[in-house]
């Protein structure tokens, strides 16, 4: 009942607050035998870790990840592995100043209501600072899944500017600070966000994620299709507020013969002609590539004064100032990976179980 | 593990093929004393039942749903309500001819990917026909919110024609057969539609449910957030491709100081000048109205013929003959204003047992 | 959260009341491909039904099961099947007389303390008469489970009368109408059971299920271990007081040496030289047969008149007529051994969910 | 799937193995404003904690446990609360000798079945140290259920020896090493353990819990009675052969009019003659104390040469060398206890979720 578990055969529960002593995590249902050491976690922490270039926040955290159990002379043995990476730059004086203001578009009005009571810290629990979770996690799920699925997300659009998808290129993605597939757009991109950084604004984006090489089979109708999960679990990420799978809201506008995605044999191989579905058809994986965008909202937390409220339910005005990302999608993409790596380990075992 | 329920407090389990002998659901954990009668599950059912304009599939259902349990004297016990609706016009003839045929944009290929079997008459579990049962869920879902929670959907776009949601009315939405909010609009997907339906085509459409009158507080951070769930729901209900929440995809686009809803007191009550945020911060309700769109793909049952594979491993073509909706979008309305239900049922009562 | 469900990957809800209009049960997660027919859950239904000899209860039920979904020419499609007995001999005039009075020993007062509402006709959701889809569950676990693993139960003890273990032949029990193994016995407690009747008192028993042919390595430390779950399982079977694996109560008396099973290789394969464990090592089958025992309480329907109080709070005496079952264990013997089905059965999935 | 997690509304998931780095829990769905300081968690783990007396393993761990999130400033946020207890001292060199052979009685056996590589050192995550975890959880739960409700533990049984229930005396408990109620007893069992522990042997017992305050309401038929929920969470504990409620497996014995505890108004209060039911009726709490027992077998690693088989296939003896309990069941006492505060914590939110 509470929510702080994702999956069902691959499950992970994540805990920590942003200014608290650790971030954690518990993944349970990891298969045995698996090879995995913390550096294994690493790679994937370091990809999203703050502090980068100057287009994320410039807050320090090593994100060393401890593995605390589960693994055995180098490989997973069936019981539970625990993740641990200890808060260590935490300023806890940047935040007093929020104390007993609610910062617009953020958590903070929402978690007093619920529960309260908040750990205003660097917005607590409803900080980014808990996806290093999910990332540290999805590292495992792409263990579980093998080497022949490959993972990759990418931003597609920063603000109102698209990438020309003509100009795809995977290869580009490490070479810019925005895992742009489009050398020219990250180009622009840079100019762009310098300018909204220095303006103490921020702006949006759209991530896409591609899963290649996922099995046939995987989603469980009616209520656990494939893309149902995929829509949880990255409508979940913080700043998230749309998401599509293959031609998305695209498709609302076409007509039926150049939706459905024609099929012809090659060999003895089934194929499609097109891809609109995104790899997903009746909630369920189609063989084909797994495709899937997120949109997220600007950060929040800008140094333009906004006008709010008070714990105590007075009017004030507000400036978020404090070490933040002018574009969180930007660091959003390694948690969008880890998120779609973590649907589909579940779903892979999910599978196993009943038909394997 | 297997994915046929839906909910964790208010627990929805579905059951049943387009052509076998009867749907039904069991609903799990719906509060004791509510007043529940068949008339009230039977009038959201007449909204989605098919036949009812030239506009939808000409199946003919009577849709009439029986309570099996769960109600004593006219209120729920606390125990299961189950529901049963036979299935009584299904004409299995029809779809003999596409049993060994994968019809492109449907889920026969995944489904025989994934059981290596699969009941083809009228697309098995696959088929539109199971969201008779989440509407029925929805309307319970609707007594454990009570009268002060309103949930109306609308459809907002259809192929590529948008509503000027300027001349947003509720009032119209029920004049015309396809729930649309804005007269002009409607009154020319009549004309657009009738074009599709002649040329045996089809088109898609876009969504959108608001829920006013939703307390603050619902949704469980971080994995079970109330925009997670919600794009969980939508993103399951049949041809749905993208959802989105508050601004959505708009979003992306914004810089911060455009997007963040700033906050007011009014009296001694928060109000907020804008809902960017579609009602949800940080995963919570947040008082505002809940706003979510869906896109819905166009039908992929069209008798435009389409290149296809067999069962046996060869090319073919197919024409989907049979009764199908030229914009299944129009039928989803009301299945998504009951996903939205279930999933706010579902987050009051376990916001209840934590926080309650 | 609430709890009409069993089970995680093969997962049954059940719904239903003793005179409502019908009970029935969901099973979701079951393979696909598996032979299932009506007639495969009736025979074991036939063998819980009452009204077979003079020692249960008379009520006349036909409990003929139809199969509603899920099953496609004779094989499950991996959908849910769902399964439905209409109630057909109900007499809700029996029970008008005890509709403001709180039987000892029944839910009556619990279920009016916890949900403030019960329906009152024939104990409703609490009569045994739900046991019926437990056993037609059961049904469905064998065929997962399929023919090498034999589930077996008998009663070995009625009111005080312990059978001679020495005696046991598994032959016996279908010869007696007590699933009795041991001839001798069965003849005694005839006589005793008798006696029972005439005197409209009654007696409890336990019962004893034997699982042959399951692998090891079944069970989900550490919380869903084997007998944890085999525990919870019959525990929750109406009228149950106690569960034991193995030597269970008995072990608590032994010494160290006495009670750890030693092993041996015969062969390539290793062998136990004793079952005190019952099958269960750490939570997790060890290939050894899984012996389990359930205590089962008198029936509380008796003819005694008994001190009780009043829904409107006044003193009173109860004498409960109808009919009933002098020895409720009787009938719970094929109930325990279909709950033994359905956990092997989802700890099978599981199993290969994480380890296949 | 996996295992590792307890209850659905109160949630624990534990982790860690005897020689890892550590062990440790999170604990989801705790309601928000509680008080909770570390204190409060090792007092009870103190009372667990091994090396207090010649009667317990002389292993030497301080436990000391730390709080890694969910509190701030003193109270529960509401967001899940993590423990750590890091692994001090583990002396891995102990455990080396038998890296090949199976432990009989253990789970050596069946983790390696199951997993096909296990963690030998200690009995990794099988040993009895992960309950140090199920302590600290509920202390938690404790927290949640409130002053009103009191819930503890005794010994009643040792190795064969029975307490006298007459001579039950509550103060008495913490007077001896063996939370006995019995002083008499107490003093003979220690003689007796004494014999035990020099002759390298050991024994088992019975613990019997009340739970005192519990509300009327509480567990959730048909599956998740609490009668089941207990057995399930006693069953759990390591060693644990079987369970009871109430008379147990002495009301199998006994006639209707014996069993059935008969009721009287008391003013306007329901009172219960007597308390056959354990507290639970129709697997819901009726208010009167809950009584449940567990029989542990005797500790498997003992001084006597066992024969086992090796992990290469061949025959083999084995001594259990090392630091062990020769009565675990002492040091089950706050386990259980804890288990049952889980359980009741669990099922008041669930409680509250749907009737509150």
């Amino acid at each position: 009942m509470p929510g702080n578990s994702f999956g069902q055969a691959f499950r992970v529960t994540t805990f920590g607050e942003s200014h608290g002593p650790a971030i954690g995590c518990v993944v349970d249902g990891v298969p045995p035998g698996l090879d995995l050491a913390e550096a294994d976690i690493q790679v994937f922490l370091d990809k999203r870790r703050p502090g980068q270039s100057r287009h994320t926040t410039q807050r320090q955290e090593a994100d060393a990840v401890r593995i605390l159990s589960g693994v055995f002379e180098g490989r997973t043995t069936g019981t539970p592995v625990a993740l641990l990476i200890e808060n260590t730059d935490q300023r806890s004086k940047d935040y007093g100043a929020i104390k007993d203001l609610f910062r617009p578009g953020h958590a903070d009005y929402t978690y007093f209501k619920k529960y309260g009571i908040r750990d205003y810290r660097g917005g607590g629990r409803a900080s980014a600072r808990e996806t290093a979770m999910r990332v540290a996690a999805g590292a495992i799920a792409r263990k579980v899944l093998g080497t022949d699925v490959v993972i990759r997300g990418a931003m597609v659009q920063m603000g109102p500017h698209a990438i020309d998808r003509a100009a795809w290129n995977w290869d580009q993605v490490a070479r810019n600070p925005f895992w742009c597939p489009d050398a020219q757009a990250a180009s622009a991109w840079e100019t762009y966000l310098d300018g909204i950084r220095k303006a103490g604004s921020s702006t949006g984006g759209v991530i896409e994620v591609v899963a290649e090489g996922v099995p046939a089979g995987l989603g469980e109708p009616l209520f656990d299709k494939l893309d149902a999960e995929l829509a949880k679990a990255l409508m979940g990420i913080p700043a998230a507020k749309g998401v599509e799978i293959g031609a998305g809201f695209a498709a609302a506008a076409l007509e039926g013969p150049d939706n459905a995605d024609e099929m012809r044999m090659d060999g003895d191989k089934v194929t499609f002609l097109a891809n609109n579905a995104g790899g997903i058809l009746g909630g369920i994986s189609s063989g084909q590539d797994i495709v899937a965008r997120l949109a997220i909202k600007p950060t929040s937390s800008i140094l333009t004064p906004r006008r709010t409220v008070s714990v105590q339910g007075t009017d004030a005005e507000i400036v978020t100032k404090g070490r933040h990302d002018p574009c969180v999608a930007i660091r959003g993409v390694p948690v969008a990976e880890a998120m779609v790596a973590c649907v589909l380990a579940d779903h892979l075992l999910r599978f196993r179980g009943q038909c394997g």
